[in-house]
C-alpha cells in the first residue's frame, strides 16, 4: 500500500503543478494516470505543438512545458503510478481514502484530487457502419499529430469548432480535405465558418453539406467513405483518414458512480477551493466546471494553488496554515 | 485623447498578461502605471530575485519574467502611459469611461481594469519621532534590494510574517540585525518565529521584545534608534537602516472614492469574471479579494483570462464570443 497526503488522479500539467503547490505546504503527492507517461493531453495529443497562452512564455512546445513542470516539482519527490486506471475509491472511517487501480495498486491518501482533464471522457462516436473496425486504421477521433496527415486524403465530420478549426488547419497539410456536415450552417465560431466557406470557394477544401457519413470500407486500412445526402443519394469518396469530431460524451468512468455532482459532463466545484460536493475530494483543470470556467491550463494552475490551501486542513488538522512567498523563503524540499 | 478598448491601471505582471488575453479576443489595451517602468513590484522591488512559483519555470528572475511577458504581448501592440497616476475616472453617458492622470493624459475606454497590485496601498507608518525626516536616508518600509543592506546595521520593527522573514533573510547579509517588537509573541507563522528565536539564541540576531521604537536621530543619515521598553527604560542603538514592517494601509487613493466595495483593504470582486460592484470596472491581481483569494501572480493570470471573456460583451456588444485554443489557431496579431 502506497501512503501519501494527496492522491492526484491525472498527471497532466495541472496535476503536475499541484505537486509544487502541495510541496510548498509540506504535503506529499502521488499521481495516477491511465496514460503510460506524464503530461496528459500535452504529451499524448500534441507534444510537438507550440502553446502560446502559458503566461511568461511567448511560445512553448507542449512537451517542453511538461518537462519544465517535472523539473519544478522534482524537489517534492512525487510518486507516480502510470498506465493504470483508477477503479475504486473507498472512504475510510477516519475520512481518508484508499484508491485502487485496475492493476491492484492501492494508494492511501488524506485528500483525493481529480485532475483528469478530458482523459476521463470518451469521444462521441457517430453511427457509421464499420466505424470501430477501422479505429487506428484510418479512423481517429482527434488529431494527435497533424504531420501524419500530410499529403493524405482526409475526411472530417462535424459542425462545431473542432471540425471547422481542423478543416482550416489541415487545408495546408493534407492533399485533400473534405468536411461533411449534416446541416448547411455551423455551430462553431462565425469567423471560422467564414474561413471554411472561403477555402471551399477557392477549391482548397471540399464542403459536403446536408449529408452524413453512413458507412466506411477498406482492405485492412480505410479506403472509402460513403456519404448519404438528404435526398438519399449516396456518394463514395476515396479517403485515407476519417476524423469524426462530435465532441466528448460524459463517460466519467467510475468517477460517475462516486456521487459527485456532474454539470455539463464536468464535475461541479466551488471557486473558493475547487472542492466537490464530497468531503476531501477536489477537482481541478479541464474536468471541473463552475460559473466562468475556461478550459485553460493557466486556470488549472490557479485552481491547484487554491485547492492546496484548502486540502492542508485534512493533512495537518492541528496546524495553522501560513501563506508564504517563494521569493522570500525559497523552496523547502523533501 | 487616447482611445482604447480596455484601460488597465497597473502594468505589473498581471496587467501585462491581461493584454495577451484581451488580444486573443481582438481587444486593444492601454496601461497606466505610476512607476516609470513596467513590471510593477517585480521590477520595482525585487528585479534580481528568483521566483519559484511561476508554473513551468523551476525558477525565473523577476525581471526576466517581466521581459518575457512584454515579448508575449508585443503582437497586440499595447499602449503605455508610465510615471503618471490616475486621478479621475469619469463615466460617460454610453457607459464608457474617460480616465485622466495627474499629468492630464486622458484615455477613453469601454472597460476599466484595476490591476494595481499593492501599488495603490501605502505602508503603515508607526508613530516614531523623526521617522519621515529619514525616509530615503536610512528609513524604508520595504526591502527593495537586500544587497544594499550587506554589512550594514539594520533594525527591523514588527511582529508579522514580513518582519520575521526579513529578519531570517537578513541575518546572513547584514552585519547586525535587530528585531524590535512590542509583544513577546509573534503574529507570523510559528516556524518563522521559531527560526528567529533560534537565531537569537545563537547570537546572530538581536531580539528586543516588549519594546517600541520611539524616536530616531542622525546627521543627514540615520545613525541611532531609541527604543523604549515596557518598563520605560530607553536604550539607544547605533543603526544604519530602520525598516518598520507594519503592513499596508488601505490608501486606495482616488479609487476609494469611486464607490467600489472595499473588503480588507482590497477591492471585492466576484469569481465568475472578477468584476467589481461597478459596471465595466474589473479588478485583478493583488488588489482584489474574494473567498479563497491568494496573492499569487499565477492567480492574477487566471483572473485576467476570465475578466477578458466578460469584458468582451462591452467592447463587442453585437458579437458572440467563441472560445479558442492558441494551439489550434495561433496568435492573431494586430
Amino acid at each position: 500500500m502506497i501512503t501519501t497526503d494527496i492522491c492526484l488522479i491525472g498527471a497532466g500539467p495541472v496535476g503536475l503543478f499541484a505537486v509544487f503547490e502541495a510541496g510548498l505546504l509540506k504535503m506529499r503527492c502521488h499521481l495516477i494516470d491511465a496514460l503510460p507517461q506524464v503530461g496528459g493531453q500535452l504529451s499524448e495529443i500534441y507534444p510537438q505543438k507550440p502553446i502560446y497562452d502559458i503566461p511568461g512564455y511567448p511560445a512553448i512546445n507542449a512537451q517542453v512545458l511538461v518537462d519544465n513542470l517535472m523539473e519544478q516539482i522534482a524537489p517534492f519527490n512525487p510518486g507516480f503510478t502510470l498506465g493504470e486506471r483508477v477503479e475504486m475509491v473507498d472512504r475510510q472511517s477516519d475520512g481518508s481514502y484508499i484508491v485502487t487501480t485496475n492493476e491492484g495498486t492501492a494508494v492511501h491518501c488524506q485528500v483525493l484530487v481529480i485532475a483528469g482533464g478530458l482523459g476521463c471522457f470518451e469521444p462521441r462516436k457517430p453511427d457509421i457502419i464499420n466505424l470501430e473496425r477501422f479505429e487506428g486504421k484510418g479512423v481517429a477521433y482527434m488529431v494527435k499529430n497533424p504531420e501524419q496527415l500530410r499529403d493524405r486524403r482526409v475526411v472530417l465530420a462535424g459542425g462545431g469548432d473542432s471540425a471547422l478549426d481542423w478543416t482550416v488547419f489541415l487545408a495546408d497539410i493534407a492533399s485533400e480535405v473534405t468536411l461533411v456536415h449534416r446541416s448547411d450552417t455551423f455551430r462553431g465560431a462565425p469567423d471560422s465558418a467564414e474561413k471554411v466557406f472561403s477555402l471551399a470557394s477557392q477549391g482548397r477544401v471540399n464542403l459536403v453539406l446536408q449529408s452524413t457519413i453512413t458507412s466506411i470500407n477498406g482492405n485492412g486500412h480505410l479506403q472509402e467513405v460513403n456519404i448519404t445526402a438528404k435526398d438519399k443519394t449516396v456518394t463514395t469518396l476515396a479517403a485515407d483518414h476519417l476524423i469524426p469530431l462530435f465532441g466528448l460524451t460524459p463517460k466519467l468512468g467510475p468517477i460517475a458512480e462516486w456521487g459527485l455532482t456532474i454539470d455539463k459532463s464536468a464535475i461541479h466545484v466551488n471557486t473558493t477551493d475547487y472542492s466537490t460536493n464530497i468531503e476531501r475530494i477536489y477537482a481541478i483543470g479541464d474536468i471541473n466546471t463552475y460559473p466562468g470556467k475556461l478550459k485553460l491550463i493557466l486556470c488549472g494552475f490557479h485552481e491547484a494553488a487554491l485547492m492546496c490551501q484548502s486540502a492542508f486542513r485534512y493533512v495537518y488538522p492541528d496546524q495553522k496554515l501560513s501563506f508564504k512567498y517563494t521569493t522570500v523563503n525559497g523552496i523547502p524540499t523533501f
